[in-house]
C-alpha cells in the first residue's frame, strides 16, 4: 500500500536506469514525457520502422549488445540506403521479464551505437510480453527536401553497384546452425560470417553519396536477387547482374570452395545490409571518388536494362541462375 | 524455382492486399519504398510509439477491428494530450500466422481510423513470430515550434482537470474476465464498459485546447493516481483531488453500487486514455469555452499545490484514499 505520488514502478525504474543516459537529445525530454518533439531543421523527415523477433531475426543466446545494435543498425541500414543522415530513434520493447544483467548489456550496445551513428534515443515504451523478445525500432532521419533516394528511380544504362561483400551473414547464420559447417572454415574466417550476421555495418558514410549520385537505391535486407527484383519493379526496369562480379569476402570463398554451401543460396540469403543502387554512367566516377572516400568498397556488379526484362543474375557461361527463393518473407 | 525478377513473396501481397489501400499520404510512397517521408510544414514533429501486446493489452479474442483500433488510439490519445495534430504513423506488426480474415477485419477497423482522425499509415513492417501477436506504432503529429504540451508546466494553484469519465475501461476488463460482475449490471452498462476498454476514445478535438490553456498535460493510460504522481513529479508540484469530483460514467456507478469494485481500483486502474491538464485560473474559462466548442466534457477534479507535499486524492471526509497500486507497471 502506498499513497499516490511521485510513482517509482518497476517500469520506470528500469527506463531511468537504463535508457534514460541513451536519452542526451533535448527533444527526447529525459524520457519523462509522453511524446518527444523531433525537429525538420527544414529538412525532409525520412521514416523507418523495423521489428526484430526473438528466435527469427536473432538467436536467444546472441549478446544481447549485439542484439540491440542489430536492431537499431537494421534501421540505420534503411537511412542510409535512403540518402539520409540519422536524427534519432524510439524504441518499443516487448520483455518476457525484467533481467537486469540482460538489460543493462542491452543499453550498453544500444548506448554506444547511438553515440557512434550520432542518433539519439528519442523516446519509447517497454511492456511485458509472454513471448519471445521483441524490438521495434522507428528511425528518423533527414534529407534535403525532395531529395530521399529511393527505389524508383532506376533507368536503363544505369550501373547497378553495391557496398561491401555479399553473403556474409547469410553464411554466418548457416555456421552458427550447423557447427560441420563451421568446422569447415578457420577460426578467424568463422568469426567474421557470425559477425556479420550479428551486428550489420550501416553504411551510413554513404548517405551523402547515394543522394548526390544514384538514380534508385535500397539497403540489401532479404536477399541480393529479391532486393534487385523489388527496385527494377518500383523502377519499371530489367536488370543484368553477373554473379562473378558480385563481391564476396574471402571467408566466403572458403566456405563455397569447402562446398558447404552454394552461391545461390548467398545472393538469396538476406541480413546483408549493403546498399544496392543504381548510379547513371555520367555520375559514376563521382560515385567511386566519394565513396572511396568514405572509405566504403563499392562493386559495379550489373547495368539496368530495358523495362520488360526480367532481372537475370547470370553465371560465368552467361545462363541464368535459378534460385530455391528470391528473398526472404515472412510468410 | 523461379527466376529471380517482380518478386511476390507473402509479406509483399498482404502489405499489398491490406495495407497499401491505407497508405494514402504521398510521404507513404505506396509502401513500396524502404521509407517514408514526413513533412514538418515547419512544425515541431511530434513522436510517440506504443506496443500492445495479446493477452498484456487486449484479449486474443478480442474483434480484430477492435485491436487495430486500439493500437492507434492509444498513440492518438498520447498526441492530442501533447496539443498536437495528427500527422500520421507506422506500423510493425509482429503475427503468428497470416490468417487473412484476421488480417482483413484488422486492416479495415485501421483504415477507418486512419480516415476518422486524418491520421494515414506512412510505413510499417510485418514479421512473423512464434508469440503473441504485437503491434506496435508510431505516431506522428505537428505542434507549432515550441509549443507541445508537456508534462513539466504545471503550478501551484493550477485547476487539475480530466476529460470524459475515469475508470470505465477498468472496470471493462474486470467485466471481461470476471462474467458473475458483468451479471449485476444491465447488458447496456456492461457493453458500455467493455467498449471503453475495448476502443478508447482518444481525445483530439482538444489538441488545441489544450496547446493555448493547459501548463501541463498527459493521458491518462496507467491509472488517474499514478498519473497525476507523473505528472506532478515532473512538475515539481503536489496537487489535491477529491475523489468525489472525478466523473464517473453512469455505469460505473451502477457497478460500485452492486460492489463488485472499489473506486480506488478505478481511480488507479488505467486504460482511461482520458486527458489529465493542469490549466492557470486565469485561461480556465476559455479552456472550458474550447472544450464544450469540441463537444468535449471536461471537469476540474483538484487543485495543484506547493512541491514539496504529495499528491492527495482525498474522500469526501477529506481523508487520504490508499491505492493498492498507484499505476500499471509491467514490471
Amino acid at each position: 500500500m502506498s499513497a499516490p505520488g511521485p510513482v517509482s514502478s518497476g517500469e520506470d525504474d528500469l527506463i531511468a536506469r537504463y535508457f534514460r543516459p541513451l536519452a542526451h537529445d533535448p527533444g527526447a525530454l529525459g524520457l519523462i514525457d509522453d511524446a518527444a518533439i523531433l525537429q525538420a531543421n527544414g529538412a525532409d523527415v525520412v521514416v523507418t520502422v523495423d521489428a526484430v523477433v526473438e528466435g527469427v531475426h536473432f538467436l536467444p543466446d546472441d549478446p544481447p549488445q549485439s542484439i540491440a545494435r542489430k536492431a537499431l543498425r537494421v534501421n540505420l541500414s534503411d537511412l542510409a540506403a535512403k540518402g539520409a543522415r540519422p536524427a534519432g530513434f524510439v524504441l518499443a520493447l516487448a520483455l518476457r521479464r525484467a533481467d537486469e544483467r540482460w538489460l543493462a548489456a542491452f543499453a550498453r550496445g544500444l548506448g554506444d551505437d547511438s553515440v557512434a551513428f550520432n542518433c539519439p534515443l528519442l523516446g519509447g515504451d517497454t511492456v511485458s510480453t509472454p513471448g519471445p523478445l521483441t524490438i521495434s525500432i522507428t528511425a528518423f532521419g533527414r534529407v534535403p527536401t525532395g531529395q530521399m533516394a529511393r527505389r524508383s528511380g532506376a533507368r536503363s544504362g544505369d550501373h547497378i553497384a553495391v557496398t561491401g561483400t555479399i553473403g556474409d551473414a547469410a553464411a554466418g547464420l548457416r555456421v552458427l546452425r550447423d557447427a560441420s559447417l563451421g568446422a569447415r572454415l578457420s577460426p578467424p574466417d568463422r568469426e567474421l560470417l557470425i559477425g556479420r550476421y550479428r551486428e550489420p555495418q550501416p553504411r551510413v558514410a554513404l548517405a551523402s553519396a547515394v543522394r548526390s549520385c544514384a538514380s534508385a537505391a535500397m539497403d540489401v535486407s532479404d536477399g541480393l536477387a529479391g532486393d534487385l527484383g523489388k527496385l527494377c519493379a518500383a523502377s519499371g526496369v530489367g536488370a543484368e547482374v553477373s554473379a562473378a562480379a558480385v563481391p564476396l569476402s574471402d571467408a566466403v570463398r572458403a566456405l563455397l570452395a569447402a562446398g558447404g554451401v552454394h552461391l545461390a543460396d548467398l545472393l538469396s540469403g538476406g541480413d546483408d545490409y549493403e546498399i544496392l543502387c543504381t548510379v547513371p554512367p555520367v555520375r559514376w566516377e563521382t560515385f567511386v571518388r566519394l565513396a572511396a572516400g568514405a572509405g566504403i568498397p563499392v562493386t559495379r556488379i550489373g547495368v539496368v536494362t530495358e523495362a520488360g526484362e526480367m532481372p537475370r543474375i547470370v553465371d560465368e557461361a552467361g545462363e541464368r541462375i535459378a534460385f530455391a527463393r528470391n528473398s526472404f518473407s515472412h510468410f
